[in-house]
């Protein structure tokens, strides 16, 4: 081995700056949505655009560039599967991107979405669509300027794909346009059939006060592996979860007094959030591999823990003594068979956030659709509540009662996040083809849920999963796990195999295809 | 009026960028003392010092001194006691001091300062200084770098005051050492009067829980000006306020059942320094003169809310019936007259945080004393130990049983924070000097603490201190509020004055002096 290139000793004191300022930005949006006085949601966006200026002008940097350009002949010497050859790519790829877009442009962005997630909080308040339009009309005016900055680099088949490609790298909208088709149409038929076969009504009927909630919380995470000189548990609006470094990992929920499957499922969806950025490979930290491969990537984690494991037979029956010692009442007169069928029911619904599982990438397709007509400019944000609410019709056969039910649920586009909903879809998908390689792998998985030894399962995770980072995006790291490309085959069989086991459904009603 | 110089307009745009990261850093320190799991220290002192490495590289820049270079001309033509005249002398005395200072340097102070928290905090839970030693050793050389950067600049008299000048611009060794010879003849007799007279024990003797502790806390801070939309109140080990922007004040306390002052009285103490920070000139947000004249005006503020409206004895009688609503027991028996002499009692002790208004000042003197001793050569670390038990023998007549009540007990040498101590003496004698003036102007004052209100007390500490920020330095400010240089004589008038009124003295000790 000879000694490393000055260039690259170079770019990793760049890759550790960059590194520290993600980090800085993950306290100050956590901070914002737990902990900050509402007066201080001015200086907060003012606090973000500074941020993001320097965090973008670092990137852009043509000094960067030629130390990246330098570089060149060294990597085609090198093993292109070892951890440096990497962080150049991963480096090089987001310097070319942030190089595309000037640095004023950016901190507009990054100022617009701070100006439309407050306007969208106050709409809410208001109940009214009118308050936040003009905002999102200008977020989504400076998102065309970003598009813009990336004509005639022809690295992109469709504008759409440039939103994409932020946050799941190499995704296309020709991909994505066929995955939801063959859901659509999938899933309308299934859904009716289990919605018919349930019983209507919430999962966890009762009152449950915010101090046994916490209680529940408060023995359920640690058991699934949440350690407490590491991790923390607060509040927030809409669960996240966000780590400032693999040893301080943020996890919120939201305690619901009336709907106990609020901050029940949010605490381990976000639990699987920050056990993947908990189990990044060590020697990573304050590099550009130690972020998540992409958004799909990082919602499969979440949604495995969510739904993979939290609504199994065998969770529902390890689970169930624990919610009687917290929560008591309606537990003790269930069975593990009947929580987990009520865990697993599907009842169309209005809200993305409480959807169940099977309905839940419907909700998706609705966003892709409108999010997708929007960029390509054949829907105006004044047109938007009316064709929320016809496409809700459509797809999951609802009126919408009024905007907050409809297009004033998601804070999404408000935050300038416009290509990000479809990667939940690509979350579950890419959860059930992990866990089918998880499943040969342990095969008395099931026996160690139940026992509630959940520590070979974070061990298959972090060993073919999370310690690799942003190392290899998602499509190879899906590859190299499962050996497999993205499909949408193992999600369906999985769920409709789990609605016949419920007892949801009485019959097959799909017809297998690979 | 002419249009402004471009080089002004750059300016501005410069100092939004550095008001932005303080605001940032502030958040960092903030949560790190609060929030922050402790697996999270690490990454933590990385964050520092990614920061300081950019915020220093931006006050350090060439181009800054440019800009300050080109606008002398403009400057000569405007009035001197304008905004835009003050806003550019902040800035230049802030771009000088870090021209002097290497970048990397700076970095380092930063990251050895985060190491050498780490290795109290360790070292206090083993009972040991061997620990700490050798990280303070390393705090100290840095420290004596960074003067050695200022070698031929002619600017100061002593290195001392190179390290003063961080915190206190202009005080100098030489002052104070004239301050605190005073303080010590003056103080040894009045201590030595006022201890005989008083009773021993604790200012407020009982068990009192935390839960009824958080609700005299939430009564009373509210009462004297905090708003819960801009402000918050945490706990942490070591009560601190730190502001994010003047609309995010964020105040920490700490909660010992056995020991209410602490709460009562760093609550007070913080608020004071809160208020401060969020009377700021609101048209001075983002710009270099949202800040602190000096830490002595800041401590003013605090020492002012703790000692001269909170051991006043107007401010007994108001708070009286809120401590026995909240508290009960103990204060039901006692009388605001009684409260009133338990609060200003005078018992020499170990520990600097809890020590009495009358004797805290002495404890200033010691550490300003072997700070002073170890920045001249004259004191090593493996000396620190036994000096600081002589000091204490000879300046507070006790012995110290160990290190935990001795030279452990504060964290500030370990922050990097050498020169800092002398600040809270100077904050003692100017909010005398402040409140002389006040009751000048409001003579009601005593009537209206005893009313509980406090808005004429906030606004004429807004009008005169407050607003201006770092418009003025402390000594300017202090001028322009009082007509008056900084002096020990309305300090020692005011304490001697309120022993008497106390009963806590029989007859004078001192022989008033200007």
């Amino acid at each position: 081995m000879s000694t490393e290139p000055a260039e690259l000793t170079e770019l990793r004191q760049r890759a550790r700056e960059l590194s520290d300022l993600t980090g800085i930005g993950g306290l100050l949006l956590w901070d914002q949505n737990t902990m900050m006085p509402a007066g201080g949601a001015g200086a907060r966006a003012d606090q973000f655009e500074a941020l993001e200026r320097i965090q973008h002008a670092r990137l852009a940097d043509p000094g960067l560039g030629r130390v990246l350009d330098a570089l060149e002949p060294w990597e085609a010497s090198e093993d292109s599967d070892s951890d440096d050859v990497r962080l150049v790519r991963a480096l090089r790829r987001d310097h070319r991107k942030a190089a595309q877009v000037p640095t004023e442009l950016a901190a507009e962005i990054s100022s617009a979405a701070a100006y439309a997630q407050q306007a969208w909080l106050e709409a809410r308040e208001a109940h009214g669509f009118g308050h936040f339009a003009p905002a999102l009309e200008r977020v989504l005016e400076l998102q065309s300027r970003y598009i813009a900055c990336f004509d005639g680099t022809g690295e992109f088949a469709h504008p759409y794909d440039i939103l994409l490609d932020d946050y799941e790298p190499g995704l296309t909208t020709e991909e994505l346009q066929g995955i939801f088709t063959r859901l659509q149409s999938e899933l309308v038929p299934l859904v009716s059939a289990a919605a018919a076969a349930g019983e209507d009504g919430q999962v966890f009927p009762g009152h449950f006060p915010v101090e046994h909630q916490r209680g529940m919380a408060g023995e359920l995470l640690p058991a699934v592996g949440f350690e407490s000189d590491y991790w923390r548990l607060d509040a927030s609006v809409h669960p996240f979860a966000r780590s400032m470094a693999a040893t301080d990992v943020r996890l919120t929920t939201r305690w619901e007094e009336d709907d106990l499957a609020m901050a029940f499922y949010s605490s381990l969806h976000e639990f699987g959030h920050g056990l993947y950025e908990a189990q990044f490979e060590p020697h990573h930290y304050r590099t550009t591999l130690a972020e998540a491969a992409g958004l799909g990537t990082h919602e499969s984690q979440s949604r495995l823990w969510e739904n993979l494991v939290g609504r199994s037979r065998p969770f529902c029956e390890w689970v169930l003594p624990l919610l009687r010692r917290h929560l008591g009442g309606p537990f003790e007169a269930q069975d593990a068979a009947a929580l987990y069928r009520a865990v697993n029911q599907v009842r169309l619904s209005l809200i993305r956030i409480e959807a169940d599982e099977t309905t839940y990438n419907l909700h998706i397709a609705l966003r892709f659709e409108l999010e997708l007509a929007m960029v390509e400019g054949r829907l105006s944000v004044a047109e938007l509540p009316d064709a929320w609410a016809e496409a809700t019709h459509r797809l999951l056969g609802l009126e919408v009662p009024s905007v907050m039910e409809g297009v004033l649920q998601d804070i999404h586009w408000g935050a300038g996040m416009i290509g990000y909903f479809p990667t939940y879809t690509i979350g579950n998908l890419m959860a059930a083809q992990f866990w089918r390689a998880l499943a040969g792998d342990v095969p008395d998985i099931d026996a160690l849920i139940g026992a509630g030894d959940f520590a070979p399962l974070r061990e298959w995770l972090r060993e073919h999963v999370h310690r690799h980072g942003r190392k290899f995006d998602s499509r190879e790291l899906l590859h190299r796990a499962t050996g497999e490309e993205l499909s949408v085959e193992p999600w369906l069989a999985y769920l409709e195999g789990k609605l016949l086991d419920a007892g949801l459904l009485t019959a097959p009603v799909r017809v297998p295809r690979s």
